[in-house]
């Protein structure tokens, strides 16, 4: 498996990663700490505490704070899930019942307040400005993002700029940050934190088109309903490679169901799978491969430790997973 | 008039703090620009940022940037408000269309998180680990404050210590925040900081308990729905000393309306009545000059400039106000 060490190095560090997060919990006003955990331990591969960790330890540091500073990003991105949880009227996340349903809308709301202001709190306890300055960076981007992708929404005229950009402030900019403000808290050289911070932001896009690749898959193969972003109107790669080669009528019908977001679920199931048999997935799978290029090529530029192999590693796991 | 002084400083610093809150929604996504828009410029009288900047320009600190950092606090109350229109479903905020009856929800929620994470960016430029962790605190101790207050809804047993943690939350704390950056920014010495951080933790708890004696004020005055607390369920101290003074028959029935929730406006029209008359406002905010008179106290320890003498001029503007 070209992902044995990263998916070692995951399973070693989960514990403490897993700790600081529940760490974190305790901090939170107690009336809101139920709602908060439900979206915080229900899920995630804690991917981006891990490459906070991976990014810290590259440049030598030891310092167990840093399981601490990596679940921070964990935190702002569980805040983010619980405000969309209420924006979508969502009634699932992860295969469990949205926040929502089970506390509330107010509850929901509250406790992702809670859970950004805190960790923004805890990112300021250390003290570091260039920490502050770049959390509170991701935590406007992604913000920004999520704006740009709902009024984006519904629109067969979005430009792969538009979308790129979406992408990158709703995903990307955090992922992004996860490796930068490891290698910041290491104290790396300049040219250090550049690189992770590209090496990052590249993953994050990859990660995201993956995503996107991976919506129009089956349920039994993810775990997820099949073609969430057609019903929601989230014009992704593959739907537009989709809509591209379209004959002006089929084309036509397809931008009325699209625009009016009418699609019945047997549309949706037959356009995920012509997604599927014209291989547009997979092309973009490869578009994503540009990404993990470039994320690849900026680990040229650090020490020569494990954790670089294991970043390596990160990049084909993001090509290659299958839900 | 005893607060001659403090209006013309406001009047003279508006400008440049509006100049300064229009600049920093610039910095929102277009797309939630008007809905943050609709809910800063509609209101606030400005208090916040004027005492940041008196608290700087009494250490002697000329930098106009002290607008714009005393402007993020203002942001951040905006989001806060925003996302309690959308909890309490009000219909209206300071006498104008609540935000999310005009903008809808979604774009009530994404807007108070991007003026949240905005004014945390904006803080965090200025390159101050102090001023990130102030900033922070007060973001996650108002929402911790929304927090109890919430779960105290309804509850006739509310103690005094427990109402004090609520107004300190959800008032106290920023207007604390609010002098405390001002006085960093300035680079005053460590007691000055302390003094001022009293002088506004005071100032704000005071602020809040005249705010819940007005609110038992006819609409005339105050321009404001009377008893909106005790709709609400809020045991604000006029309420509480009301309720103390009822026989064990009367006070049952009010506890049980209380905690259903099913005043009549008749009923609440005669409570406020009955508070004004025996004059449980007028105790309130007796009970609040033990927090100004801690404020002016607190003053003791700052240098002799004019502006000591404004912010004195606070604490009797906070005591007599109408409105």
């Amino acid at each position: 498996m070209a992902t044995i060490l990263l998916k070692a190095r995951l399973a070693l560090e989960l514990p403490a990663i897993n700790q600081a997060l529940d760490a974190l919990l305790q901090t939170l006003p107690a009336p809101v700490r139920p709602a908060a955990s439900h979206t915080v331990v229900s899920g995630g591969k804690r991917l981006r505490p891990l490459l906070t960790v991976l990014a810290a330890r590259l440049f030598g540091c030891q310092d167990k704070r840093v399981y601490t500073l990596g679940c921070t990003l964990e935190m702002l991105h569980a805040a983010t899930l619980m405000h969309d949880d209420v924006i979508d009227s969502a009634a699932t996340r992860r295969g469990k019942p949205a926040c929502h349903t089970v506390f509330g809308t107010t509850e929901t709301i509250l406790a992702g307040d809670a859970l950004l202001s805190e960790a923004n709190a805890c990112v300021a306890s250390f003290g570091d400005p260039r920490l502050c300055a770049v959390f509170s960076r991701a935590t406007a981007d992604t913000c920004a993002g999520e704006i740009l992708e709902l009024h984006a929404m519904h629109n067969t005229g979005l430009t792969q700029e538009e979308y790129a950009s979406i992408i990158k402030g709703k995903t990307a900019c955090l992922i992004r940050s996860a490796c930068e403000m490891g290698a910041i808290f290491a104290g790396a050289p300049e040219a250090g934190v550049e690189a992770l911070k590209t090496f990052g932001e590249n993953i994050g896009m990859a990660f995201q088109m993956v995503d996107d690749a991976l919506d129009c898959a089956p349920e039994e193969a993810t775990g997820k309903p099949t073609g969430g972003d057609l019903r929601e109107g989230k014009l992704t790669p593959p739907l537009q490679m989709y809509r591209n080669a379209l004959d002006a009528a089929s084309r036509a019908s397809f931008d009325k169901a699209f625009e009016q977001g009418t699609f019945t679920q047997a549309d949706v199931d037959a356009i995920c799978a012509a997604v599927r048999e014209r291989g547009y997935d997979a092309k973009t799978r490869e578009a994503a491969e540009g990404y993990l290029s470039l994320a690849r090529t900026a680990l040229d530029a650090v020490p020569d430790a494990k954790e670089r192999g294991i970043l390596l590693q990160m990049a084909d796991y993001v090509r290659d997973r299958k839900k």
